[in-house]
């Protein structure tokens, strides 16, 4: 049973030291001088934390007009046209008024930023700040700030390691499709024969009032679009268009209420999966009026719909190249279709061979998506988006930035993350990815040779691949929840440090005792250090499990066709991406950068063996050959670990039992994955090289 | 849609030939003395044969006294209490009667005996056999001739590669269970919450006449008990005991009509999954009792019934350890309830530690079987057979025999074998078993100095996993087919060769053709041969994808809890299991297989590296180096199977369309599957080695 009371399920709006507040009377009065769906989400959040928070009998008072006001403290949530503010930015402003009423102005261009000033103003109370004279301004560097779910309608979860579907609902017992989810390491995507056995029917989530839980957490750290299904999307999805679409409307009332637009994830082929034709085709002309006709239909049903994400021509999906098209036919046809609406149409770079020859070296899946897309800039519509993953692989541990962002100026970009963490450790390890965003987003492409032109700027918005499921704690590992507050905190605004974020996290969630502080935060900011360390080396990646991608094997993609190797022998390890005897991969990059990685000397240690194939005993700039940076790195990642679990183990009897009995119990398993890494990695490695460790620790 | 009277369905069975037989007109009347069931089911064998197969519109006609016949040929079926002739076993033998009348006599000491001569006799009919003046006498060798189902309750089959179960249903589509089966490659027993998930409800299989036709196929080849759930008993299938005791009793009516016993696989907590009592401890009162009045319950309901098969303590099963008892304690409970009615208990010895750290190089999973039960040897009830598979690992291409079979002398043993490919190519390459079986069979395990103590004289019967579901031709492969039907004739008679089993099979199913018999007995008979080429090489086994088994994963299984290693590193390759240096696995042969196994120099090249660690430039005794070994078997494996694929060609428009269009599809998967084992293996080896192929062939 879930105790949707506890510390594990309000996450950072539990609002626990709301009560000790010097301005807590402030939320007794509110002043509203507009009116919406919206707006009285904001005040109605403020009334929660008056209520029950606070412990008052008394109702909220709500007025409005000024001049009800008389002798008291309140807040103020009102338009302002002020140029300072964009949209979604907000203002607090603290004012006396007529001498002695004190007020606190929330106020924004439109219903959104009122709402995000409103949780702004709360988050401040929370952290205890002093309010007197205090005036903020606070705008978001992007207008899409998405989040992603791959929420199957069975309620399964690509990827998805916290429990089943928060949206969606099988006819079968939600803990049965946990554990199913489990068992198959929440790998949905291929097993379409598992999907269909379980497809009898499935429906809206039956409890509504967790998915309104999630829109106001969702909409506390500044997210304004949702897309709620899988970006597979199988005939069963494909109905969410037609015959379900009852359920997107259900979910998308709710979404609004809190300043989320709803997006679906659409199936290229729909109109061939939806028996109407036989041909999906974005040229002709049936295929188009027949989105045209959709897209009405669904803007019928639901006017404040975001629009759609396509996944096409990717990992068994359909796409343009079946008929010999391009994908800016395939974007600009639904993109089209979206216009009229206001609907954005966003489309996925992730776009490469999945049935490689590992024989061959010549084929290179980290040239792919540049390759596909960068010929087509500057035709697609002013409303479709190109989402572009961090890294040119696939959501590793460590990547290069991906060579898209420094390019393609005529076309939208946005920016994908992962929240979920299907390759740094699946919420079982603690991994905080947010030092790992906050590098892709600071990255410097050195766009038409413009050094102010970093990814954060290249891009128009970001999404990300949550990590959130029906688990009473919503993330699976408690710890993970500062992925998602922090992500919504980047998203918002990038220049904001890992270190404030972590700070924000904690104290939100678990209060300011300076030891919690100080410990979860070591915590929190080694994790993904750590994680590197103690998995694969020096950039290769990979080195995981096939399929559910949890745990080492060092060969597991080795002879895969997934374009995913490291090619180590008996001398050495590493990819040859230079443009001299590579794949040329490099050369995707502007300069500098292009040199600095093509050059054995000038490429930074951590991307090694990304861009060349070394031998063990090459020499890395910290003076370590390659292979005792192996051995080193995958003690200390262990190591690390060890240390992780004494200082929570210092947290005992200061913090919410639960939550540490559950951290401890994951650390644990942490612990032992990462005991797993170690030695299968070392002796991999050893096995194959030949060669001792210097400082003779014990590899099997 | 099935077609039954195709050639994919009706085997061995289809009598094709008989219609063009000279002694088809015995088959219009049959004299039967003696009445039952099975009789009732040889005698409408021979009718059917006579109506379907020879057009014929008469009825076949049946007297009950010799006097009534009068100027024809007939077949007799008599009782013959003939010395020569032991239970089971038939006598056929031609008489001329009265001087003219032509008679055929089958007889034996029993009903069963009548039915499996009726069949032989078919047999040689449809061989085309000369019967003028014929006298045979055929015995089995066995008294227990076991085939095994791995099916559960909802339909799948645990390792089945040829379609869902042709004996459960679960409500869903039986064909989508297919596509899962196939999905998750066969695994069930490791995927509970998804067999909980679909396990809704379960009942017998709605095609019953399919179950008839199965029974008769495994009745002609001699089969006499069918153990009908997988060993693997979970909450499901522990009802078949209980509520569901129906879907036994419907399966055992039948097999009951052609002498097969019906046999249950049950789940030793049983008393605790249905709730009764709180412990399964066998020296507990409470315990005995319960089983005593459960078996009692079951052979009210299922008189005939022929016992339990029980797998306990392994692999996550449970068993008398938990209650710190031994399994003669476990299996003396058992066998004792059974007992008065005179039920056999099946016992399996395949119980090691499955969760062992692969750093330990002291622990040796071959050698668990053994110490478990040898100590044990006397202390078996009488009823009670200990089940042992062919090797100590698990049904690897190549394995040393067990040396369980040369011990336990006051112990019931019966030899475990795997018709079902899980580690041979899973009916999607072609790999007949029989000359491994074979060699099994003829191995001398010296038992008390011995030297005529081979394998098949050491056990009371066999037993073995089946390689059916629901596919049209039965098991996947169609030439898969001749494992089935050699099988049979093997636990009949170990000492036919494989030759003559694959003439026999390849002329009732595909007729006489000369290049038919020519190049199917030639793909047969080079199949395991060819398999264990391009697989893993001298007898180190495993290096089979985990999980699924299929494909090659040289590490797979290297840093796993599944005791199964190769310990390659860039010197040298195998596993060390001398006496002296290694985990002593080879102490456990009666000599002089222990000093051969245990000596290099006398270690037969084909088990080198299943005995012994060396380096890749040992000399083998065919004068190669182990490393050019590997390369050699490796480039030859695939080749065969090219020459296979030739070789099926040329039967094109010679043998039925559909047999001939399936098994060409299997085999270019097949080739395209050797050809990744090959590289792999190869690529693997090199770069481990550094050691170049002596011929510069392509390794990458």
């Amino acid at each position: 049973m879930i105790d949707k009371k506890s510390k594990l399920y309000s996450c950072w709006l539990s609002y626990s030291n709301i009560k000790n507040s010097n301005y807590k009377e402030y939320l007794e009065n509110v002043l509203v001088s507009c009116k919406s769906e919206i707006i009285d989400s904001a005040v109605s959040e403020l009334g929660r934390v008056f209520k029950e928070i606070c412990d008052s009998k008394k109702t909220q008072a709500i007025y409005e007009n000024e001049k009800d006001i008389k002798d008291i403290s309140y807040i103020k949530l009102e338009k302002n046209q002020d140029e300072s503010l964009v949209n979604d930015g907000y203002k607090i402003k603290h004012e006396i008024i007529n001498g002695k009423n004190e007020c606190i102005s929330i106020s924004a261009k439109n219903d959104n930023g009122i709402l995000y000033g409103v949780f702004a103003l709360l988050h401040l109370l929370e952290q205890n700040k002093q309010l007197e004279g205090i005036e903020i301004v606070d705008n978001p560097e992007k207008d899409l700030r998405l989040i992603n779910h791959w929420d199957n309608g069975d309620g399964t979860i690509e990827r998805g390691f916290a429990g089943a579907s928060v949206l969606f609902e099988s006819c079968r017992n939600k803990d049965i499709m946990k554990e199913v989810m489990d068992e198959i390491g929440g790998i949905t995507a291929t097993r379409p024969a598992l999907r269909k056995a379980f497809n009898d029917d499935y429906k809206v989530a039956s409890d509504l009032d967790r998915v309104n839980d999630y829109a106001r957490m969702l909409s506390s750290i500044g997210i304004n679009g949702v897309i709620i299904n899988n970006t597979n999307v199988h005939e069963a999805e494909t109905h969410l268009m037609d015959s379900k679409i009852d359920i997107v409307k259900n979910i998308s009332d709710i979404f609004d209420k809190w300043g989320i637009k709803t997006y679906l994830s659409i199936n290229f082929a729909a109109p061939i999966t939806l028996k109407d034709l036989d041909t999906s085709d974005p040229l002709d002309e049936r295929v188009k009026e027949w989105w045209n006709k959709k897209v009405q239909y669904m803007y019928k049903v639901i006017p404040n719909l975001g629009g759609f994400m396509v996944k096409a021509d990717s990992e068994g999906r359909p796409g343009p190249f079946t008929y010999e098209r391009d994908h800016a036919d395939g974007a600009n046809m639904l993109g089209e279709a979206l216009a009229p609406y206001g609907g954005i149409l966003i489309w996925r770079c992730f776009v490469y061979n999945c049935k490689q020859d590992w024989r061959d070296h010549s084929i290179d899946r980290a040239k792919a998506a540049y390759d596909c897309f960068n010929p087509l800039d500057g035709q697609f519509l002013d409303n479709v988006y190109l989402q572009i993953k961090n890294g040119p692989l696939d959501f590793q541990v460590r990547e290069p930035v991906s060579p898209l962002f420094g390019t393609m100026d005529k076309t939208n970009k946005l920016l994908e993350l992962q929240i979920t963490q299907e390759y740094t450790g699946q919420q079982k390890h603690v991994c905080y990815l947010i030092p790992m965003w906050k590098e892709v987003l600071n990255t410097q492409t050195y766009a038409n040779g413009n050094i102010e032109s970093n990814v954060a700027k290249r891009v128009s918005g970001i999404n990300a691949i949550v990590n959130v499921g029906n688990d009473e704690n919503w993330t699976g590992h408690f710890l993970a929840q500062a992925n998602l507050y922090g992500y919504g905190r980047l998203a918002w605004n990038s220049d904001i440090t890992s270190e404030a974020i972590a700070e924000e996290w904690i104290t939100l969630t678990l209060g300011n005792n300076p030891v919690v502080m100080k410990n979860v935060k070591d915590i929190l900011m080694n994790s993904w250090e750590a994680y590197e360390k103690y998995t694969s080396p020096l950039g290769i990646g990979w080195m995981v499990s096939p399929g559910h991608h949890y745990g080492p094997d060092v060969d597991g993609y080795e002879f895969s066709p997934w374009g995913t190797y490291h090619r180590a022998d008996c001398k050495g390890v590493g990819i040859d991406r230079t443009m001299e005897t590579g794949t040329g991969y490099s050369g995707q990059y502007n300069e500098p950068i292009k040199s600095k990685y093509n050059d054995l000397e000038s490429c930074p240690d951590e991307l090694l063996l990304f861009f060349h194939h070394v031998q063990y005993t090459h020499v890395l700039k910290t003076g370590k050959t390659v292979i005792q940076h192996i051995y080193d790195t995958h003690f200390e990642g262990f190591e690390i670990i060890e240390k992780f679990i004494h200082k929570w183990n210092e947290l005992k009897d200061i913090i919410d039992e639960k939550v540490y009995e559950q951290v401890l119990e994951r650390l644990n398993i942490q612990l032992d994955s990462a005991r797993d890494w170690r030695d299968q990695v070392n002796t991999y490695f050893y096995r194959m090289s030949g060669i001792q460790d210097e400082k003779g620790r014990k590899i099997y």
